[in-house]
């Protein structure tokens, strides 16, 4: 819930001084939801065999429209972003950054138009350094004034990647570039790459002064197009949990980056898994698919309404493993989500709850525990439905035995609502 | 081509001594094709609360029902084959093995007889020790007897497991259960798992002695449902090819183990490279997957005739690793097949080629060599068609470049017919 805090503070005191220099947008109040190009189409700059798939303005053209006329963005999905390689290799005489001009020769301005045109937003990627990770331009040096340009040119959402730095230069860099971005009068969504840099091995990360400053923030590895990359990045999640929950709120959230569905990697079971795990994660639902070729049975699962719920839910509270895979090689992780009931002082909470088979010995996995190993324990019971079946399981007690059968590398994924809940 | 020698040896021999008294039953001339229980449905007996997936005559049935209706069986997959688990916990009060009386009420000949009925071959599970893996009775003291039991059912294909027995024991005690096999004088197709208990670490196997024994022979590990699994499997066989292909033939096989498409553990891409591989690997193709449900776009690479025909080839001659992914990420293989012709005295055979892309950095990866480099050296050149979209792409001399992009865990596989074969 920091996100809050840190928004009112900076409404009280935002005529009285620097104080709120940094994060001060009000933007993201539920996790951010789009479509990123980097995991599926990477820096292929080809456009000459390739029109249709290099990082130009026909691409992202063709993705606005599927995201409008797919029903992605009548189910929330809103940020187009560019990611690495948009740009000339070189700024234009007086400094300002321009696209690469075959790539997209109708400039910036034109696709961020058209994006708004067909009611989505517009996000763009930059670096923090002297060179973006791929080699292009980066900000240093020209911070205020690349801040400018994307405000002018129409940007909602700015992804800065951190290559081309000194990390130890982060916690004055990051937020200094928050405050020009602020400074500009345009809101927009400020995705920092800061901790991926510096979480890896014993360092300490500053989980706090992250979240005053950015909106999201990627806090590891880059996610790959395969099940061993999935898996490693929420093992990581699950082992700093303590740490990452109490900085995530409305306004502020842990990114584990971008959704496979669709792509080449992961079976459909596993994609499911992403999708709720995702959404117990209160994570950005980032699609990185090409959605003019999506199979409708992956499009259903980036569509599901039940889960996205679970994702956006106004509480705002990231979930948790609450059972490691150790024992008998199933993980449940749990979140909060309303609706929600007093009882007496204290809050009863909905749950989303995801059982993960992360076994391979191929055939569905029974799994039995009553609900209240999965801190169901609200003594008058919960009605428990299915968020990807809509099957009702019907009303358990804290003690009533639960048994699924979880596919291999797939998840049961249901919401428990509590029957003195207000639904 | 080992098997077609000893099979001769063996028809000439056979009157006058116990020369032939191992392998000599002119069976598997192609690598088998068929359905067997385990990967899917393991050693699930519980039949009161699962009694449509738990190893018991109904699932056999079914299977048995949808091999045949479901284009399965005119596709060439022709045996139904029992894993462990099927057996009672004792033979009965003379020694017989019967089947578990809850889960087969109408006992194995029944099941036997309703598979012959509908055009398919049945195919059963034991093992060579005083157990099965899974704690069922094995063969040891009564190898003689079971064979005969085996015949008397109607079975064609047996499955022989290498748990509760010394390996050392393997060099006689799968040989001697071959012989009285042939003793029965019913034609059974003879699968040991005699190499897959010896062939970690350093041991030496004696891969000649067991394809003089065994129709077929599970290698290494068994397989799970996962593309982890997979790849380990495919890098121990691209390391011991040099040992592998030499005995495989007419008549012999090396197998990788079952097929996962159609489970959960893969995704479609990772579907067809499994199958292409196996293609190439001239190895069984044993389906493992619940046909009852199995999707469209599964069941369409399970009975792709095209790459069907590549593993069925008559040749038998399999097929290697011929580029590493250690360079690039991306393996070839490629298989000497049908149709040939003569140059001179050198036979130019046509080749399939599997081009597997081993990345996960998510996009299709652009992959570019002469095709000289796949082996196609011969100078009036190829025609070459794609083995999954029928796509033809033309003729090519050795030295022509073939640039195909190859979807991350993904294959592309070509066939290439040299321009002089007698196409």
């Amino acid at each position: 819930m920091a996100g809050y805090k840190i928004i009112f503070l900076c409404t009280l005191l935002s005529a009285v001084g620097p104080f709120c220099d940094g994060l001060n947008n009000g933007l993201a109040l539920t996790p951010p939801m789009g479509w990123l190009a980097w995991e599926r189409f990477r820096c292929n700059v080809d456009c000459k065999n390739d029109p249709h798939n290099c990082i130009g303005e026909v691409l992202f053209l063709e993705m606005a429209e599927k995201m409008a006329s797919g029903g992605f963005r009548d189910a929330g999905y809103e940020y187009i972003i560019l990611d690495d390689c948009w740009m000339n290799m070189t700024r234009d005489s007086n400094g300002f950054l321009i696209a690469d001009p075959e790539r997209f020769p109708s400039g910036i301005p034109f696709l961020s138009d058209y994006i708004h045109s067909v009611g989505l937003k517009f996000g763009i990627y930059e670096d923090i350094g002297t060179k973006t990770c791929g080699g292009y331009p980066g900000i240093e040096g020209y911070e205020k004034q690349d801040m400018q340009t994307f405000a002018d040119w129409g940007v909602d959402y700015v992804k800065l990647d951190g290559c081309y730095k000194d990390p130890n230069t982060f916690p004055q860099s990051y937020p200094q570039v928050g405050a020009y971005m602020n400074q500009t009068g345009r809101p927009m969504v400020y995705s920092c790459s800061w901790p991926a840099y510096i979480s890896g091995g014993n360092n300490t990360v500053p989980w706090q002064d992250i979240a005053d400053s950015c909106n999201l923030w990627r806090n590891y590895d880059d996610i790959q197009d395969s099940y061993a990359s999935l898996t490693e990045i929420v093992a990581w999640f699950a082992q700093e949990q303590d740490l990452l929950i109490p900085v995530a709120g409305p306004g502020n959230w842990n990114d584990p980056d971008m959704l496979l569905v669709g792509d080449f990697g992961l079976s459909y079971d596993q994609q499911k898994t992403q999708m709720a795990i995702w959404s117990i994660l209160a994570a950005p639902l980032i699609m990185s698919t090409d959605l003019r070729t999506l199979e409708p049975q992956y499009r259903r699962i980036l569509l599901n309404r039940n889960v996205i719920a679970v994702n956006q839910d106004k509480l705002g509270i990231q979930g948790r493993q609450i059972i490691t895979s150790k024992d008998k090689g199933v993980e449940v992780w749990t979140r909060p989500i309303t609706p929600t009931a007093k009882s007496g002082n204290t809050i009863v909470y909905s749950y989303a709850v995801a059982i993960w088979n992360k076994r391979d010995d191929g055939t569905p996995y029974p799994f039995s525990n009553p609900i209240s190993q999965y801190g169901l324990t609200s003594k008058s019971g919960y009605f428990l439905r299915d968020l990807y079946t809509n099957q009702d399981y019907g009303f358990f007690l804290p003690t009533d035995l639960l048994t699924v059968k979880v596919n291999p590398s797939g998840v049961i994924f249901f919401k428990a609502t509590p029957v003195i809940a207000d639904r």
